[in-house]
């Protein structure tokens, strides 16, 4: 990162800290009290990030000069906080149902919601009982395939995994996502047409990819109807802004559920988006994630910054980022039925705020989002943690545990939990030469030395804990709405729209022109860059080689 | 990255690069011949770096004078490169039979290495043909779970994910791997114990995530034979160089085939570590698998640089990484069938890279392995391409294609390999300020200018495309054969031992310690710092509390 991207009211405590080793850090015990504190189910643990109490007071004094309360009641009550869209952002009214606090959102939109709650609610409900022919659904249903990309993939996508020891008997959830014809391939390979319902969701009921398995499916359930259009009709939804769309599409508009321009894709979970969701574990259940999010909303909004769970989430990234300069961030949780988390939290924080531009247009002087990645643990470590450990950069952790397991295998989530303590100690306390010289028994000193240097750790190296009591709906949603209102903060100091996603657009409309030079409706090329024709001649000529073959 | 890690011969290069966009740059036709070049059925284009012919020169004189080619033979004729652990490193010998070159590795490795795969194709032959009772093991068996973690499991589930249609009819594979529970849970909730065959990988024999899985699926098909041993091993094979451990946990010798200590775990799908690759797609596919890493093997054998495959990904890696300061590279195939090569290259290359000392025990003065992460695209366009696009920092990608599917549906492969171009394109190019105003429509010049700030893309973000011209056995055993040379190349720039991982033994040693203070056999924590001490408490605190409530 250059210099200049660095946050300059941070420099003197980035300095001061610099001639002090986490290991040392870690034997003020007091520490724990300002670092570590608890939401409901959730404990956030950050007495291993690299701060002491000036640095935290300082990073406090900035966010509480920032006028953070008055952004976040803002977009608690609705207003056009979206600017470059001119929308209002009203995930949290989603589940103000569950909120202790009076939900200032406007109640139009809270109606709106209940409605297409209570539709849900009874829809799953007749699913759930075996016959949902009064909305439209085919009987005998065993499978649904949840077909959405982006946000109407990942969030149902996650919590289903993550809830499987809640789901309903007798059904069983699938994800289509991408445009590549594989997955759609194999799914038709294994389930029946006759008893499989299909979740179309798409905001504008014009996205590419969900269009073109949507309609690979429909050809598929079509051919066991013989093409009677009804019937297939009777195996789609949609979750849609567009009903017209979805209705020229085929599915009725009874079947359609909605979606609102109040709602961006990546926080949409909480709406008929997570339709997929409610089918696989009941009403009950899909309100109790509702419940668990609307706690840490309540949170968020009463709690001071000292102890609120998203603000100290924020204001650590802040230090990472632009105090000591890191560039990603690793997510890493512990829990097989977790596994999903990385892959949403990318979206949830890159796609928010992986921006250069203010929404006044004006550049942004400080890096913005880091590179979230990583996958569950312990495999982890037995991949790329040799890296986190020994590789020239520092990436700080973040690493999500889960005290009560869902099964009765406690040997193994005994390990599971020791490795998960194990490594965020670790990373912090290191291992010194010496340490390491004293453990090398074999060889002359030359040879102990040159091990030794092998087996250091530096150490030092910053990571969070948060660990949730058990995975539940409750603590799944808390879970989520942190990381929400965490990317609300960041996008609040950093100066930055998080609720649009412009670097989508060129993509796509490129992507429009070269399809046609793709399918062999254009034959002209010379509008493309070099490299481009060439890769169009070069897939031409692979093709065509097989052809000469066959 | 602070600047005295930068590479300074390279400087010069990039000063004079910063003033010239890709744009400009892929003006330049004559560029793809330079920078875009096959092996076999791969096609590799890097003419999206930001390189000019003086850049790759400068590059080219580097390695050229590194005495890369002495090394690679080095290896290749078994010399002890991994100097920490006095070993040799010879995974090419375990494909050499596929070599038109002939292998300088040992004579004795050879013939272990074939008798290996000779009975590996006995086996795989007779439980094809339904019955491997002559190599102890059940008849019947449908189900394979491969129980191993990282080396152990990598190799084996990307391959066997991405050949699936190569899969022989009649078995399904599995892999259990991280010692969470819950993925054994599941298993045993959906498989017939009586049908499943267990392979227990694990060079040592004493991996605790894998011996502790291994022995809740023997408890569990025990109880399908009321505990009749004899009955019970007929479940079990084991890949181990132990198999002293592995006859004492309760495989009988016959059934254990090998590990060696010249092939480290990363490098080791090619061996009996792939016999649960083996099995799913039969000898005559896994031997494909060994000929197509055998020809890269004698490409980068005797390619010179300007055209080598593996030298020329390694040299594009140290530009990014070294002479640009990139932190991360995001690999994203444009391949469903090849979702698990992320998790593979994440442990190929920084397991093996990231290290911050020689094999002398020297500092490291240049950064070492970047972050390697990423998914499958299209559905990362929809998550975090946003930032890549607009955010702050530059992250160079890598794009994996495949021209000819393995199904029909042709429009969503069009569709699929014109979004690969056109990201390509997109973060090459970019959108200027000007270009962007013209689009905007919409209110007055303020807002048009507002908008178009935030609707413009930066460009000049490298990327290169590798496509395959199918994914067949030997095209996937190129693929990794390149990375594998790739990251042997860059450890012989870096001067690292690429074939040692001494940072994962710490978090390990720290988890025996912590084990007891979790499973209630350690009362006493006031060995841990502050951190562990107190979140060791917290894990008691809640697991009480709900044993309160129950």
């Amino acid at each position: 990162m250059s210099p200049e991207r660095r946050s300059s009211f941070l420099a003197e405590h980035v300095d001061r800290l610099a001639r002090t080793h986490l290991r040392d850090l870690l034997k003020d015990t007091a520490r724990g009290k300002r670092l570590r504190h608890r939401a409901g189910p959730i404990l956030l643990d950050l007495s291993r990030q690299k701060l002491d109490e000036a640095a935290l007071e300082a990073l406090g004094a900035h966010v509480e000069a920032s006028g953070w309360q008055a952004a976040r009641d803002a977009m608690f009550a609705g207003a056009s906080i979206n600017t470059s869209e001119q929308r209002a952002v009203l995930h949290t009214a989603l589940r103000a149902s569950g909120s202790q606090l009076a939900s200032p959102a406007p109640r139009e939109a809270l109606e709106q919601i209940e409605q297409a709650l209570q539709r849900i609610g009874a829809l799953v409900q007749a699913v759930g009982q075996g016959d949902a022919s009064p909305f439209g659904v085919a009987p005998g249903i065993t499978d649904i395939v949840n077909i959405g990309i982006g946000g109407s993939d990942l969030g149902p996508r996650l919590a289903v995994r993550a809830l499987a020891p809640f789901h309903v008997p007798g059904l069983r959830s699938h994800f289509l996502t991408n445009v590549d014809g594989q997955s759609a391939y194999e799914l038709m390979h294994t389930l029946d047409p006759r008893r499989t319902l299909v979740i179309v969701v798409s905001k504008t009921f014009t996205t590419q990819e969900t269009l073109l398995n949507g309609g690979v499916l429909r050809d598929w359930i079509s051919r066991a109807y013989d093409g009677d259009a009804e019937a297939v009709a009777r195996h789609f939804l949609a979750v849609s802004a567009n009903v017209a769309a979805a209705e020229s599409w085929g599915v009725p508009a009874a079947q359609v559920y909605p979606m609102w321009d109040f709602v961006g894709g990546r926080f949409s979970l909480w709406s008929a988006v997570g339709l997929s969701l409610a089918l696989a574990i009941g009403m009950y259940n899909f309100r109790a994630l509702l419940a668990g999010a609307a706690k840490v909303d309540d949170h968020f909004r009463s709690a001071p910054w000292q102890e609120n769970l998203p603000v100290l989430l924020s204001l650590v990234e802040l230090w990472n980022r632009n105090a000591q300069g890191r560039s990603s961030r690793a997510v890493v949780p512990y829990a097989d039925l977790l596994t999903d988390l990385t892959s949403y939290l990318q979206q949830l924080e890159m796609e928010s705020l992986g921006k250069q531009v203010t929404p006044q247009g004006q550049p942004i002087t400080q890096s913005t989002s880091p590179v979230v990645w990583g996958s569950v643990g312990t495999n982890a470590q037995h991949a790329y943690f040799q890296a986190l450990h020994q590789g020239t950069d520092v990436v700080p952790l973040e690493f999500i545990g889960v005290v009560r397991p869902a099964h009765d295998l406690q040997a193994n989530h005994d390990a599971l939990l020791s490795n998960l303590l194990a490594q965020a100690a670790a990373l912090a306390l290191g291992k010194t030469f010496d340490e390491a010289l004293a453990e090398a028994k074999d060889g002359d000193e030359s040879a102990r030395r040159v091990l030794a240097a092998q087996r250091t750790f530096p150490g030092d190296r910053p990571s969070t804990v948060i660990m949730l009591d058990a995975l539940t709906p409750e603590s799944l949603g808390a879970l989520i709405a942190l990381y929400e209102h965490k990317v609300f903060m960041l996008g609040h100091l950093w100066g930055i729209n998080a609720f649009d996603q412009w670097g989508v657009e060129l993509g796509k409309s490129i992507a429009r022109q070269i399809l046609p030079a793709l399918d062999g409706s254009l034959d002209d090329t010379a509008s493309f860059d070099s490299a481009t024709r060439a890769l169009i001649e070069a897939i031409h000529e692979r093709r065509t080689k097989q052809h000469e073959r066959s």
